[in-house]
Formats: structure tokens, sequence, C-alpha cells
């Protein structure tokens, strides 16, 4: 579970993304991510560097983000690292369901308890163990310095890893996260086929429940962008009830709205420098 | 030919992405295009504002560059528009190839003469009449500034248009351009079908060559970016032939190689804001 294989790499912004895959324990399948190396971790001396992961949202790749999200220019600058994870295992032999939001492309970031899931769906597992030990024993990154951040189902998933794993993330952010998704119509149905009717478990998962009962208080402020045109702001992703649950627990949390913006990448792109420099701020 | 359809939009970096579509007599057929407005040109009262067509490469669309290229950033901060148009006619009644190369999505920007190509795929015609014509009575886009700009056949494109057309163009620049489509396999290929044995006609379609003629004289500089691990780079690409044909002119050119960047997205996201910035400083 330590060793990568190197599927291919592209030089971007004075740095390295090499998209790699790597045998995991907790999914019992070869998982693909990319990782971004700046040029100033291979020559600098004083390694080992910042790293952010980012969890990308539902059908997504270890490559959407690469191509889409414009941010390896503000990670060459601040010197971060940034790791970027598949949604789910995926092959012929693992789980599928031919939903969008159900099996491949849609792992939320959870442990499945439920066939026919259980044996692959270790995501929780997956990134907070296996990738993290697979990236730091073979890229320069720092174990003492990592942040998380994620976009919709991604977003779900750094703010519930965070919380959930304080001790393995400095900081936190995320762009439209699935802010309870035990009360949203996605996280309902993922949430009932891996976890079936084990309430308290879907409680664990759901951000704004743990907000308010103050699991998120290990961070100094949570940074959440969320455009006010996004198709899924009202009813699948709620950040009223992050921002409710934020002021119950008395967690700090930066919630931006903006105007015009809606969920694709284009509003990623416009702000991810933010929440870069937001994340390089906290693991310096 | 004046009329525009809007399709869809995206707000990104204080901007508006517009999809498009709209008839053109030149291709006979509904185009689609991407317009980038950046928030300066739709509330500073110094309208009309410089504008950059971007041509593209093969087998790219109207939304390829708009997802991977990292533009609108710079875009914003110097109040550019940003034209990407599609890369040929496309549809059922439109003639095609199986290959990637030739036919919808390899429109070569020239005007076809042959079978079954010539009703069509009339790109030439296309980019530098009714494309201008109708962003420009449909946006706040300067008819007196106008730069142009493309990446692999779109950098042939750029280079070839702009030196056949020069009073309609104040700068251009490319990235990894196909220098000299006449003696490259990709456009041997594409000059044979839709030119036919007119060897006058595709030394006007290549830039080395009217370069070398002296015809590329009206550019103060031409800015060109090439990666040193592209793998079309000597066969298809051949920029040192394009620096031979600048030294023959006496035309500037800015070509600069970059160690180990390949022909990918990753490689123009990398240096897109020097080009933003190169025909924003031409076009100001």
């Amino acid at each position: 579970m330590f060793s990568v294989e190197f599927i291919s790499q592209h030089r971007v912004y004075d740095g390295i993304l090499y998209f790699i895959r790597h045998d995991s324990a907790a999914t019992q399948s070869s998982m693909s991510a990319s990782i971004f190396v700046p040029d100033v971790a291979e020559v600098r001396t004083d390694a080992p560097f910042p790293t952010l992961y980012w969890l990308s949202g539902l059908t997504c790749t270890a490559n959407n983000f690469t191509e889409k999200a414009g941010a390896y220019r503000k990670a060459s600058e601040l010197g971060l690292i940034i790791v970027a994870p598949d949604t789910s295992p995926r092959g012929g032999t693992i789980a599928d369901d031919e939903a969008h939001d159900l099996g491949q492309g849609a792992g939320f970031y959870i442990d499945a308890t439920q066939v026919p899931w259980k044996p692959n769906f270790q995501m929780e597992t997956y990134i907070t163990q296996d990738l993290i030990a697979g990236i730091e024993a073979n890229f320069p990154a720092d174990p003492k310095r990592r942040g998380i951040s994620g976009h919709s189902m991604g977003g779900h998933g750094a703010l519930t890893l965070a919380m959930n794993h304080p001790h393995l993330y400095k900081s936190v952010s995320a762009f439209a996260p699935i802010a309870s998704p035990s009360r949203a119509p996605w996280g309902q149905k993922a949430f009932a086929a891996y976890l079936g009717n084990d309430h308290a478990a879907w409680e664990r998962h759901d951000a704004a429940i743990l907000m308010a009962k103050g699991m998120a208080t290990p961070f100094d402020d949570i940074l959440v962008d969320q455009g006010l045109s996004d198709p899924f702001l009202e009813k699948q992703l709620m950040p009223d009830l992050l921002e409710q649950a934020a002021a119950t627990a008395g967690q700090k949390l930066t919630m931006r709205y903006h105007e015009g913006y809606d969920h694709s990448y284009y509003f990623i792109q416009s702000f991810i420098d933010d929440h870069i420099a937001f994340h390089g701020e906290r693991l310096r």
C-alpha cells in the first residue's frame, strides 16, 4: 500500500502534475489520484511541504480538478502540494449503479456497511489512511501540515473528514458543500444505500449536525464559498444549516455568497486562489 | 447573420461567459462560440473594449478553452473580451470524416474548394467575417482593437489569418502552432482534402512560408510558446521553420521554448497570462 505506479505526468505552472495508481487495502482495489508538486518542493532544502487534499464532486475522476480549477499557479507561488484522489473505487469487478449519484463516481467519502458496497466502498478509510500513506511515502509531503478542501459531494467530504479526524488536518474549506446530507436527497439516497438505517452513522457524516455538536471547534476558521445561482442551493446544499450550526457551536465560519455564480468549475476557478491562500497561511 | 442565440451563461472571474449560436452565411450552418465579457466592459463608460479571438486545436469545440485555459482572471484584470469559436461547422448534414484530423473538429481555418467540404467548410471567411460581425453587433467589442491567438491547428489559424488579414488584427500570438502545415502530415492531409492540388493556395495558408515572404511585417512582435516535451514538436509543429522565416523576413518573433512542457492545456494554462498581457498591451 505504500508503493505507487506512475501513469503519466505533465509539466504545469512551474511544477509537475503526476497521475498515479496505488493499491488500497481499504477499498481492496487500485485507486487513481493526481499529485501536483511545485518545483520549490523539489529543489528547496526545507522539505517536507504542506499538502492540500482536494475531494471532487459527483461524477468526477482524478482529473476534473486538474484541468478545470486553475489551482496550480497559486500553489506554485506558495509551495503547496495538491492531491486530488478519485471519487470512488472503479472498474469491472467493483459494484456500481447506473445513476450518477450512487456507486462509481459517488463514494461520498464514507465507509459503506451495506451490500453490495461494503467490500470496496471504504472511502473514509481510503482518504484518511491509505491515500495519506501512499502520498507521504512517495512525495515530500509533510505529515504535520495537511489541509483538505473539496466541491459539492467533495465539500461534504472535506468538512466531515476534517471534523471526524481533526488530528489529520490543520485547515479545511469547501466550495458549495452538501452541508447536511442527511436532510438532502443526494445524501439520503447515498446514506441509505451505503449505511442502511443506522441514523447515528448518518449523523456522523453530516457536517451541519457534527458542527452543531461542537465537533468542528479544533479549526480556527472554516472558509466556504457558495454561488447564489447554484441550481442545487436550496434542495441539496443548504448552506444556511451550516451557518446555523456554526452559530450554535461557536465555530468561526467564513461563509461567502457570490451573486450570479453557479455550481460549475467556472465558479471554482474564480475563487480557488482564495482557498489556496487560506490553506497556505494555516499550513505555513 | 448579425443575431445570436444565447444558449447558456456562467459567471466566472468577475465576468460572464456566454455560449452562443449564430447563423453563418459562409458555412451555411449554425455555428457555436463562447464569449467572455468582463464586468468592466459592462459597467465602464469607455466601451467598446479590446477583444482577443482564440482559435482551438484539433478535436476541440467552443468550450475546451473555456474550461481548461484559466484565461479569465487576467482578462478580467485587463478588461479584455475573449471569443472562442468552434473549430468547424458541425451536425448531421455537414460533411465529416472519421479521423480526428479531418472534417468536423478539424476545419483548419481555411476555405475549402473541394467536395464534399466546399459548401460548409469556409472557416477563414467565417472567422474573419461572420464571427466578427456577429460578435461586434451583440457585444461591446471594439472593431479597431482585435487580437488573435490559438493552439496547435488554432496557432496555425491565428498566424495565417493575422498575416492574410492584417487590417483585421492588431496583435497575434500562438501556442505550439503548426508552423508550416504544407510540410507537416496533419497539414498535408487537410490541405489535400480541402484545397486539392492547388499548391499556391497551400502556401497562402502556411505561416512559415507567408512569413518568409515578408507578409507578417505589419506586426511589431509575434509571441510563440512551445513546450520541449511536446510529442508533435518535430514532425507536425516545426517551430524552427518559423524562426528561420522570421529571420529571413526581419519579422520580430519572440519564440519561447519551455523545458518539460507538453502539448496539453496544462501547458497552455501555465503561460496564458503572458499571452493575455501581450495582447492587452497592444490593444490598450
